[in-house]
């Protein structure tokens, strides 16, 4: 976002907001990132729904949809294939944690150039490892996309292996969560399963797609607490968020996860569900 | 910071950042808040070493002390009393958690003028209460005045009565941590104590100050686990920070505090330590 032409700040082109935004002084905001595929955002109505619901819990006013949506297709069409990140922060106030009686919610747009993947990341799956940091327990905050992320960062820091691709994050609890920037599914002989997110974690927008669709396709899914050593005993594990679909995992902590035919059956009913909507 | 000339974005007179920054993006960054006296910043060496601590910790690229202390010079020097709020981040960078190689720490320097706190503050107490929202455990964050701040905000938001001045927050175990913006101390028959800090909270400058003040003055004192019911217990209550100072507590949750001579003590005993530092 070093072109302002590629951002949006309350509908204005530019790159720059106010240092009195409580989305830097506090993390006081949320975020959604998003696939765009022929300048157009993908699962633009379950992000909007996810961000509406965060707003609800962190009492930030909502932006107008509407508002919202024509701000992205000024930003995307055209622009073919990218990430767009959406943010709102409660707007700007004073010094202090309790907000300005009239401040009033900050909109960012930005649109990013596509990542560039490990290639063959979907078919060959990626190098996964655990991570030393681990996710605090808190579930006033725990599902939501909100801008607090130094623990996603301070486990991003511990690698610079480029080839590995993900860390999976345990909670204070010991128990698995998530990965740093995707969610994470098992795949047993007769079930699948996926961690519970009641204490911390994102609820994510793909995660939550892929639950809708293993209850079409009747593949039976719980989401429950999972170990380290439940993963250790998985036949497939698979990544999940909304810019990369679906990545097998093929190794983890070096050592190679049988991996297959389950997780290639999702990912391909996903991609024809996501190219139906 | 509505007037450019109270706010200094890496030493230029602004108040406006790159959207990009890591401090909006993620809260990847660390502040500290200062009390400006006769337009100088009080305890600055204090201030400026939590802050190498924090970015040590974050690895983050602390800024020269020089640099910081002119800066705030410029913005401090003839403008009387006022607040100084100093934030430094990891600075801009890509999508994504992994920061870029070559990144450079962002330096914000704000002046604010000094809080309409309530009159007699330091004389009388303030009422308190308790929140309910609690503080998420994690040891590679405690002690840390980085920019997730959202647990407060949402603490700050359970309550609008304008009597109230502070509210006290609970770890995720119920143990006593702090308030929103502030620390606490019990005093006792024989002894003093203030909450440790190893699983979450703000290690706070004046609290370290007063702890070495207790030693020197030969007042015991231990951090040690604090639950409610050992507030009911105490003789006084108070809180601390680098602006207020000391702040008897004159209610907590309604009930009064029997309050008195140790923290009139203490608070005078400090006063004399700052003007004579």
């Amino acid at each position: 976002v070093d072109q302002a032409d590629l951002c949006l700040v309350n509908g204005e082109s530019q790159n720059r907001v106010s240092v009195a935004d409580r989305g830097l002084q506090y993390g006081d905001g949320l975020f959604e990132t998003l696939a765009v595929r022929d300048g157009r955002p993908q699962l633009w109505d379950r992000h909007l729904r996810r961000m509406a619901e965060g707003c609800r819990r962190l009492r930030i006013q909502m932006p107008e949809p509407d508002l919202l949506a024509n701000e992205a297709h000024r930003l995307c069409t055209g622009r073919g294939q990218g990430v767009l990140k959406l943010i709102v922060t409660r707007g700007s106030g004073g010094r202090g944690y309790g907000p300005l009686l009239h401040s009033s919610t900050t909109r960012i747009l930005s649109l990013y150039p596509w990542p560039a993947f490990p290639t063959q990341a979907s078919q060959h799956g990626v190098r996964v490892r655990f991570c030393e940091t681990r996710l605090g327990i808190n579930p006033r905050l725990a599902g939501l996309k909100h801008l607090n992320r130094l623990e996603q960062v301070l486990a991003r820091l511990e690698w610079d292996d480029p080839s590995i691709v993900e860390g999976l994050m345990l909670d204070q609890g010991g128990r698995v969560i998530e990965g740093t920037m995707s969610n994470l599914f098992a795949v047993y002989q007769a079930k699948i399963l996926t961690p519970q997110l009641m204490g911390c974690g994102v609820a994510g927008v793909m995660r939550q797609r892929i639950l809708e669709l293993l209850r079409e396709i009747e593949l039976p899914c719980r989401i429950t607490q999972l170990m380290p050593e439940d993963l250790r005993r998985a036949n497939e594990l698979f990544l999940c968020n909304s810019v990369i679909g679906v990545w097998p995992i093929s190794h983890l902590e070096g050592r190679q996860v049988p991996g297959g035919p389950m997780t290639q059956r999702i990912a391909c009913a996903l991609q024809g569900a996501l190219e139906r909507a």
